[in-house]
């Protein structure tokens, strides 16, 4: 039951939306091993301003930001996340999102923390 | 002090905005036993593509998605965030909100984890 | 690695973006002593009836809302939380917002939820 929230420039949304979809998803389905049908994402497109970052934090060249929120269950351990980056980054990256544009952030809950379709 | 997230169509927002509030502010004073005046929603309305969502995961019929976040005090047993669920989808049923189409997310933080007008 | 999402008036966002960015992020460079490049914030700015609160909760006078989502790893003791909110408040009370109208709200995750821009 991951829930991903993407925040993205609405240029971006507007040409790659579908992909990008896509992408994420698979990555989820790869790594975490959920079925096809676990897809819950809600993008917000921002306009000029609204997304505010340092272009060389971390040592990297940052020209945009992708801000990529996961909430999911507690049941992951450290490697697995890493994995799921790793799996995000390099699927954004073929449809050419680089890498140094893209953070992303968990949360994690417990499994009575989620409603989706059945009490 | 629950903060709560709505995601959602745009045309559902300005169809019914005022009811989803009422009812989803509702539904937290009957279950959660906080007081009327504690009111914290921020609603987001989404356009076209920017909500995501499978239409028959976890055996339901899922027409559209509204996803509510909910970030509350970590002090709720799991049987009253059950019942704090099955409150919320009862009273959006009453406006023609049916209960496939939400998805609740909550996640838990500690008291000193809120600024809401007092330090 | 802090991750700070605001949602405010779409008008007070036209006036004063860059000013909110400023000042919150000085705040968290003050209290938490990250560095200056560690910035990431995400601005929703809101229409009419987005933002839903009540104008007296908790004693105060609040006239507008605004929302300020940290996002942070669990290593802070509650009394640097609170001085974080002291923080933000006063240097927002520089350029005009009072206090009463802003929510802030902490959830804390661990070191392994980030991806910002090195695996």
């Amino acid at each position: 039951m991951p829930f991903i929230e993407i925040h993205l420039d609405q240029a971006l949304f507007d040409e790659k939306r579908a992909q990008i979809s896509k992408q994420i998803h698979q990555a989820q389905i790869d790594v975490l091993g959920v079925p096809a049908t676990d897809l819950f994402q809600v993008f917000t497109p921002h306009g000029e301003g609204e997304i505010v970052f340092d272009p060389t934090h971390n040592g990297v060249d940052r020209r945009s930001l992708m801000a990529i929120r996961v909430t999911i269950v507690h049941n992951q351990p450290g490697a697995v996340k890493k994995a799921l980056y790793k799996g995000l980054l390099e699927r954004l990256e073929t449809i050419g999102i680089r890498r140094d544009d893209v953070e992303i952030v968990v949360v994690e809950n417990g499994f009575d923390d989620w409603y989706v379709g059945r009490l």
